[in-house]
C-alpha cells in the first residue's frame, strides 16, 4: 500500500468526530436519545459531548443544552433523535449553527408510503443545496471504535460484544442497521478489530459508494465488510471498487435479492430497486469483491483477510487425519470452483516416506492419526506441502490433541515459507491463538472454513486480473461521439452493421437494394445463393413478419422474394419506413453467438454473450460483464459458458474461430463505450463463427436508442 | 408409529450388551485397551466387564482375566484391542467360548495394501462361516448411551461432551470413526439425546444397511443420523430405508464423493467404491432420506426432527423484524427449493392492521421493531400466520429482547395451532429453552437455520410420496422371465422394440426385410417416405457406420439405399451378423426423449430420462430414479428437467404428448424389473413425442446383456 497524505474529507466530521451533539437527548438508556450518550460515557469518548434537550440539566454526566443554538461550539456531528416531521427544520437550524454533519435516526420517510415520501422529498431538497452531509434517515448511527465516538443507539451490540483493545482496522458498512448490529458481535467474537461501524439507512444524501470513497483512503480501514440492497450509483461504485483493488484492500459484500422474493423484500425495505442480480454477481467478480451470502461468512472473511500477507490461491492441497473429512472438504472446495490438484509423482513419493500404507498421498493427503506418532513425518508432509508448486494454499484438518502435537512443527514450517496454511480443528485444540499469531488461521467448523476459503482464495487469485481491468478502464469514456440520439434511432440493419464494422465487428457481405432490379444486381455481385431481408429502421424483428427469404439460388427467386417480403412488410407494418431490401450472401458457419450490450440503470454499459436460442433461455447459460472489456476478457466470458464446448471441437467437429469472436465482442464493447448514453441496447444476433481461422460474420444487428428499449435481455 | 413386539435381533449382543470383554486390556487410559474400560468405569456400566490380559490382575476396578477361555461366562460382546495379524485366530477362540459378537479396532486390513488385503480375506473367510457378528475392522467401537455400554476408544469424545440425562432417542451411525467422534459432541451441544454411537469401519462382516435394519426396529432409535462413503448392498439399503419411511423415522445421511476428488478420497479411505453420486442423490430423494453435506447440518437436522409432531412443509411464511434478513432468508429458502408464496389478499389486509406503514405484509412479512410496542399486533400477525392455508411452515426472525417480548404470545399461538414455527434469534434472547419446550425450535444463525430447514421441510413434504413408492415397490421382482441371457444378447433393433412393445413402449411402424425386394414391399405397406436401417444384433450404432438412410420417397430410393447400407455394413462391420434391413415409416414428432435403464452395481435397476443430445451432455439435464417407477413418477422426472418447457408449449409451439411419454417410461421400468439381471442396459433413443394426444414412437432401441455393458450412461 502506498503511503497517503491524509486529505480532509467531507465525511471526516461524520466518521472521525471530535465533538458530538445529540438533539432529542434523554437521560435514560431506554430512550433513543439517551443511548448514544450512554455509549459515549461508557466508552469514555475523549471529545466534547453536547446533549440537547430543554427538559434536562444533565445527561450521563454531560451538561445538557436547551437548544442547538446555545452550544458553545459548532459540533462536528449532530445526532437527530427526533420524529421524522421535525427533522428538516432542525437540520436547517444546525446548518445555521455551522454544523457540517448530521445523523438522522427517524424512520417514516421514503419507506413509509405517501406521507413519508413527502418528508423525504423535503429532506432531499435540503441536502441538495446544503454543504452539510446527512446520514440516513432510518439510520441506526455510527461508531468510530478507535475514537470511542459512538453516535448509534445500538447499545446492547456494543456493551455485550467482546471489548476491543487492538486498534480497529476493519470497517463494517451496511444498508441496514439491523445487519450492522448483527454482524458486529460476530466480528468481535472472532477478535476482528473494527474501526468504523456504519449503516447508511435510506441514503437521502450520502450513499453507499460515498462512504466507500472515504474508506478507500482511510488509514484505519484495511478491509471493508458490508451489506447491500441496492447501489444508487453503480458507476461510482465501480470507480471506488477499482480504487480498493489498486490498494489491495479487500471488499466483502453481501448483496440481498437472489430470488424474486428476496428482491421484493429488499425493494420494500429501503425503497430500493434491487437491480439485476446476475449483473451484480458479474460486477463483483470483475471488481474482485468477495461475495458473501450470510452474516457469519461476512465475519469469517473479514477475519481471514487479516492473514493476507500469506501467499495463497485457488489450487488447494488438503492434509487430513481423516479420509472422510478429506473427501468432504474436496467436495466442498471443488463445488466452490477451487481446484484440488493431484500432486506430482515426486511429491507423492516424498510424502509416502512419511505416510503409512493405509494413508493417501495424491491430494487429499490422508496422513492418518499416525502422523503424530513420529513428528518428523509431520515435518516431511508439511514441508512438501509448503514447497510444492502444484498448490497455492494448504488446508490441514487435524482435530484436538493431534493438532496440538503437530503445532510446533507447523509453526516452524510456516515460518520458513510464506504459503497460506489454514487449519480446521473440530476438537478444540489449545494452540489456536499460537497458530493465529504465527499467521495460521484456525477454523472450528468444516463448512465455515470452506465457505470462507472459497471466496478468499478466488480473491487472492483475481488480484492481478482486476488491476489489468482497472488499467483498461482508465477514465470513464467521453460522452457520445454520435451527433444526436435521433440518428441512432434511425439506423436500419445495414447502418447498424456499418457502424459496428467501424469497431471491428465484421458484417456478412451484403448490399442494400432499393428495388427489384437493384436486388438482382446486388445478388449477382455478391454471388448466389443469397438472403433477402426487408430493410427498415422501424422493423427490428423481420422474421416475425415474414420479412426474410433464405437461400435464394437465382434471379427469379430474388425477384419473387423481393415482391413477397416487401408486400408482407407493407401489410404487417403499414407505418414502417421501407427502404427496400438488404441482400446478403448466404454464409455458412459452425456456431452462432448472441452478443448484446445494455445500458443498465445501475452499472451503465454492460455486455452479455451466449450461444443464443434455447441454451440461453432455458439454462441461463450466458456471461455478463460491465464494460469496457477487451478480447482477453471476451475469451474469459466465452470460457465461462457451459456451451463453450460447442465452439471447441465438440464430438470431433471442427473448432470455431473463437479468436475472431473475441475481437468482435471487444469491438462491441468499444462501440458501446463510445456511443455512451445515445444507445440503450445493441445486439448482434447471430454472430456467426466460421471454422478454424475463418473469422466471424455479423448476420443481423440492432441498435436501439434509450426510448426504444423494450427487448428483454437475453437469459435474464 | 405402530407398537412393535421386540424380536431378539442378531445385533442385540453387539448394540445392547449386558456383558463386555476387552481383549488386549490395559490399565492405562492412554492405551486403546484401557480406553473402553475407563469409559465403562467412568459412566458406571451396569453389566459385567471382563478385561483380558495375562499381565494384569485388575484394570479400572475390574478383575482381569489371563485369556478369553478363563472368563466365568460367555460375554455378549468382545472388544479386540490387538494387532491386525492376531485378530482372526482370536475370533476363532472367542467363537469357541460361545461369544456372539465382536468389535475389531485394528486397522491395517483392506485399506492397507497387499498384506492388509490378505488379512481382510482371512477375516472375511471366518465371518462368512461363523454365526458370530463382527464389527470392523478399523472400527472405533460403539456406545449404547442408555445402558452406558461403552466399547469405543473415543474417550475424549464422551468425557468432554455435555452429559446426557434424558433417555437417548437418536442414533449416530457412520462409516468413519472420526466422523462419529466429531458429530457426537455437536449433537450433545444441541441437547440431542443419543441412543447408539456406531461406526462401521471396513465392514468385513456387518455393513451399514444391517445396522439400519436393527435400528428400524429399535425402540430407542427414533431417528438415525449417519455418514456414508459407499453402500455395499444398495438394494438392501433401499429396503430398510423404505421401512424407515413407513415408520416415519427420519434418516439423515451425509454421502461423501460429490466431486471426482471426493470420490477418490473415499475410495482410498475405506477401500470403498464411491459409486455414482447422482444416483445416490436421486435414491435419497426417492427414499426421503435427508441429505446433509456437513457435520453441523447433520446435528441440526437430528435436533430439528425432535419437533416433528408439528405440521410443516415446503411453503414458508417469513415473519421478520428486519427487511434485510427477510430478503436474505427468502433468497436462501427459495434457493434450496422451498417456496415463499405471496400471502392472499385477505391475509395481507388482516396483517396490515398490525403492521406499520413502513413494514411489509406480502411475505416476507416485515413487522419492523414496532411489533413489540403493542403486543396485540404480534398476536394478530402470529395468529394469521398460524392459520393461513397459504403456508405450511412459519419462520420468525426476531433477535434478542424483541423475541423475549413476543415469546409469551408465540407460545400461546403455537399452543393453539399445530403449525411448525421456527425461530431465528441472532441476539441471544433468554427464552430459547422455554420456546423449545413449547415445540418451537430456535436457531442462532440464519444460514444454519436455512440449511436445516430446507432438507427438513422437503422431508415433511415427501413423507406421503415415499409411502406411495413403497407400495409400488412391494416385494422385489422375481428373477428374469427371459429364458437365457444369450437370448437378450441376440436381440436386434426390431426384436428389442418388440420386446419393449410388450411393456407398452409403442414402436414406430416398421418391418424387417431380408432382401431388396422385401424392403420395397415393406415400404409400400408402410407408405412412403420411409427410413432404412441395417439390421444386426451386432451393430448397435448404425449411423456411425452409415447404416441408416432417411426420407426415402420411392421404390428406386429404397433399392439404392438397401444396397448402400448393407454394403457399408459389410465393409465397416465385417464380422457382424447381417439380417437385412429394418424399414420404418418416416415419423414426425415435436420433441424427443432419451430413456435409458441401467443395472447399477449399487442400486440395481435404475432409469434415466432426458431430452438427449447437447442438453443432456453439456447441462447434465437428466433425471434419475431407482426402479420401479410408474407413470406418475415418470411425470415427476420430466418436470424435474429444465428442458421440460420444450415439451410444454415453448414459444407458442404445440405441447408434446407427455401423458403417452410417461406411460412409455413406466413401461421401460416394468421391462427392466422383469428382465432383472439378464439385462445390463436398455435404451430407447429417441422416444419421439408427437403433438397433443398423438402418442409416442420408439424410433430406436437397444437392449444389452451384462457382458456388453460399455455404453456410457447419458449425462453422467
Amino acid at each position: 500500500m502506498t503511503k497517503e497524505i491524509p486529505v480532509a474529507h467531507q465525511l471526516d466530521p461524520l466518521l472521525n468526530p471530535r465533538s458530538i451533539a445529540v438533539i432529542g437527548a434523554s437521560d435514560k438508556s431506554s430512550r433513543m436519545g439517551g443511548m448514544p450518550l450512554d455509549l459515549l460515557a461508557h466508552f469514555r469518548f475523549g471529545g466534547n459531548v453536547y446533549p440537547v434537550n430543554p427538559k434536562y440539566e444533565e445527561a450521563f454526566g454531560y451538561r445538557c443544552y436547551p437548544d442547538i443554538e446555545s452550544l458553545p461550539e459548532s459540533p462536528d456531528v449532530v445526532v437527530l433523535a427526533i420524529p421524522a416531521a421535525e427533522v428538516t427544520s432542525m437540520l436547517e437550524r444546525c446548518e445555521r449553527k455551522g454544523v457540517r454533519a448530521a445523523i438522522v435516526y427517524a424512520s417514516g420517510f421514503a419507506e413509509a408510503g405517501v406521507t413519508g415520501a413527502a418528508l423525504q422529498d423535503r429532506l432531499e431538497e435540503f441536502t441538495a443545496k446544503s454543504a452539510m452531509v446527512v446520514a440516513g434517515p432510518n439510520c441506526a448511527g455510527f461508531a468510530n471504535l478507535n475514537l470511542n465516538a459512538h453516535t448509534s443507539f445500538a447499545i446492547k451490540t456494543f456493551k455485550s460484544s467482546p471489548p476491543q483493545t487492538e486498534r480497529g482496522r476493519v470497517t463494517l458498512l451496511t444498508q441496514s442497521g439491523n445487519v450492522c448490529a448483527t454482524v458486529f458481535p460476530l466480528l468481535r467474537e472472532l477478535g476482528v478489530p473494527v474501526s468504523h461501524f456504519i449503516n447508511t439507512g435510506n441514503e437521502a444524501d450520502l450513499e453507499f459508494s460515498e462512504y466507500l470513497e472515504f474508506l478507500a483512503q482511510d488509514e484505519d480501514t484495511e478491509c471493508v465488510v458490508g451489506y447491500l440492497e441496492q447501489l444508487r450509483d453503480g458507476r461510482r461504485f465501480i470507480k471506488v471498487a477499482r480504487d480498493f483493488a489498486r490498494r489491495d484492500k479487500p471488499l466483502i459484500l453481501l448483496k440481498a435479492g437472489d430470488s424474486e422474493k428476496g428482491s421484493e423484500a429488499v425493494r420494500s425495505h429501503t425503497s430500493a430497486l434491487a437491480g439485476n442480480q446476475a449483473l451484480y454477481r458479474a460486477a463483483f467478480r470483475q471488481l474482485n469483491v468477495m461475495a458473501a451470502d450470510d452474516f457469519q461468512q461476512m465475519a469469517d472473511l473479514a477475519w481471514l483477510t487479516q492473514f493476507r500477507q500469506r501467499a495463497g490461491g485457488p489450487r488447494v492441497g488438503i492434509v487430513t487425519v481423516s479420509g472422510a473429512v478429506g473427501a468432504i472438504l474436496a467436495d466442498k472446495l471443488i463445488g466452490g470452483g477451487l481446484e484440488v490438484p493431484t500432486l506430482p509423482e515426486t511429491v507423492q513419493r516424498a510424502l509416502r516416506t512419511a505416510v503409512s500404507d493405509y494413508g493417501m498421498v495424491t491430494n487429499p493427503v490422508d496422513v492418518t492419526g499416525n502422523i503424530v506418532a513420529d513428528i518428523s513425518s509431520a515435518q516431511t508432509v508439511l514441508s512438501q506441502m509448503a514447497t510444492t508448486e502444484a498448490v497455492d494454499t494448504v488446508v490441514i484438518y487435524a482435530p484436538s490433541t493431534v493438532l496440538d502435537r503437530m503445532a510446533d512443527t507447523l509453526v516452524e514450517v510456516s515460518r520458513a515459507h510464506n504459503r497460506l496454511f489454514v487449519v480446521i480443528d473440530t476438537g478444540g485444540a489449545t494452540c489456536h491463538q499460537r497458530l493465529a499469531v504465527a499467521g495460521i488461521p484456525v477454523f472450528s467448523d468444516i463448512s465455515r472454513a470452506a465457505r470462507a476459503l472459497i471466496p478468499y482464495c478466488h480473491w487472492l487469485a483475481r488480484r492481478e486480473s482486476v488491476k489489468r481491468w482497472d488499467l483498461l478502464c482508465g477514465e470513464e469514456a467521453a460522452e457520445p461521439a454520435l451527433e444526436s440520439k435521433a440518428q441512432v434511432a434511425d439506423l436500419n440493419e445495414l447502418q447498424a452493421k456499418q457502424l459496428l464494422a467501424g469497431f471491428g465487428v465484421t458484417p456478412v457481405p451484403e448490399k442494400a437494394a432499393a428495388d427489384e432490379t437493384a436486388a438482382v444486381a446486388a445478388a449477382e455481385t455478391l454471388g448466389y445463393p443469397v438472403v433477402l431481408k426487408v430493410l427498415s429502421p422501424d422493423i427490428p424483428h423481420k422474421t416475425e413478419i415474414g420479412g426474410v427469404a433464405l437461400n435464394l439460388a437465382d434471379e427469379s427467386a430474388v425477384r419473387n422474394s423481393y415482391r413477397e417480403v416487401t408486400e408482407r412488410a407493407r401489410k404487417q407494418a403499414p407505418r414502417a419506413r421501407l427502404q427496400g431490401v438488404l441482400v446478403q450472401k448466404m454464409s455458412k458457419g459452425i456456431a452462432e453467438l448472441i452478443v448484446g450490450t445494455t445500458r443498465d440503470p445501475v452499472f451503465g454499459a454492460t455486455l452479455t454473450v451466449g450461444l443464443g436460442g434455447v441454451l440461453t433461455e432455458i439454462y441461463k447459460d450466458v456471461s455478463h460483464r460491465v464494460l469496457p472489456i477487451d478480447a482477453e476478457i471476451a475469451r474469459e466470458m466465452l470460457h465461462e459458458l457451459k456451451s463453450f464446448v460447442l465452439l471447441d471441437g465438440f464430438r470431433g467437429k471442427e473448432k470455431a474461430d473463437v479468436d475472431a469472436a473475441c475481437i468482435a465482442i471487444a469491438g462491441m464493447s468499444r462501440a458501446a463505450m463510445q456511443l455512451g448514453s445515445a444507445v440503450q441496447e445493441m445486439e448482434v444476433n447471430p454472430l456467426q463463427l466460421k471454422a478454424g481461422t475463418g473469422g466471424v460474420a455479423a448476420l443481423d444487428a440492432l441498435i436501439l436508442p434509450p426510448e426504444a428499449a423494450a427487448t428483454p435481455h437475453p437469459g435474464d
